[in-house]
């Protein structure tokens, strides 16, 4: 059973400027259309667990829905997703400990954590144990982090690095227990 | 004429923990002692423009004093620096493109700007050229961080990543102008 984060930042942390706004993710020219590691990571993931604001923005993304895994959005707000999400995510709710239960229970054990919020409650309970961090290089100076105050430090193995189209920093960590 | 950056910081941005602690860069053990980087940096500037905090967190270190080159501490409240100071160290006031053409006219170009507070400040003026910054894998949680708020996101050029002692990630980046 694993959690795993995989997502990028801009050098000051941030997963979203100022205006919630992910353009600065393309500062980067990538004319060749690299996933960056996107593709490998998500054969070793069974599913997504996202938190609310992550999932509606994906579905203002002008693309097909980008995932192949069923998808389990957590809110405890939402009491429906739109029609046209049948069959790819549904929602979940409840304290972190139960969602993953319920997860696992059907049968997906390496999850996907994603969005800054869901990360950040996940860390809080120390329910993450690898990140892959995409450095883009910009100081945004403002926006949602990706890291949020937490109860005690905690200690990462590093796992790999790699620079992605000569400018991307993409580091690989796994929780040290 | 270059204003530089080197620095620490936590996976979550932080140079120093909650409680002003420097512990955490010493996570990874470093049996042989490398200097990781520093004094090649250190070759390559004329003298430290670093603030009265990190200045006088420099007096408490339990070693001689660190640095070949001149330095000038960065303060608006400080009147005098200690005795021991002379020769060393020289209170330099008033606004950053004021220090920084005083330093210059004593004939430093290349310049080492330290400490969380200066550095967020040089940044907001858009005064850094270029940065190294050490990733140490361990998230804080809290403590001071090393950027703050900006009036506009600042693009940057990746030059070089080097992973020190198989677990520190050491960034090198260029102010994209």
């Amino acid at each position: 059973m694993l959690n795993s984060v995989f997502i990028a930042t801009s050098l000051d942390g941030y997963i979203a400027d100022r205006n919630d706004g992910l353009d600065w993710l393309h500062l980067i020219p990538n004319p060749d259309n690299l996933d960056l590691g996107w593709s490998d990571f998500m054969d070793r993931v069974d599913a997504i667990v996202m938190g609310r604001k992550t999932f509606e923005k994906v579905c203002t993304f002008d693309c097909d829905w980008p995932y192949s895994k069923p998808v389990f959005v957590l809110s405890n707000t939402l009491t429906s997703l739109p029609d046209d999400c049948e069959g790819k995510a549904e929602l979940i709710e409840g304290p972190l400990s139960g969602v993953v239960k319920a997860v696992h229970q059907k049968g997906h054990s390496r999850l996907y954590i994603d969005g800054g919020a869901t990360v950040q409650s996940f860390l809080k309970e120390d329910l993450i144990d690898e990140m892959i961090i995409t450095v883009i290089p910009v100081l945004l100076g403002g926006g949602a982090s990706l890291f949020g105050e937490l109860p005690e430090p905690m200690e990462f193995e590093h796992v790999n690095t790699e620079v992605l189209l000569g400018a991307m920093v993409q580091n690989h960590y796994r929780r040290k227990r």
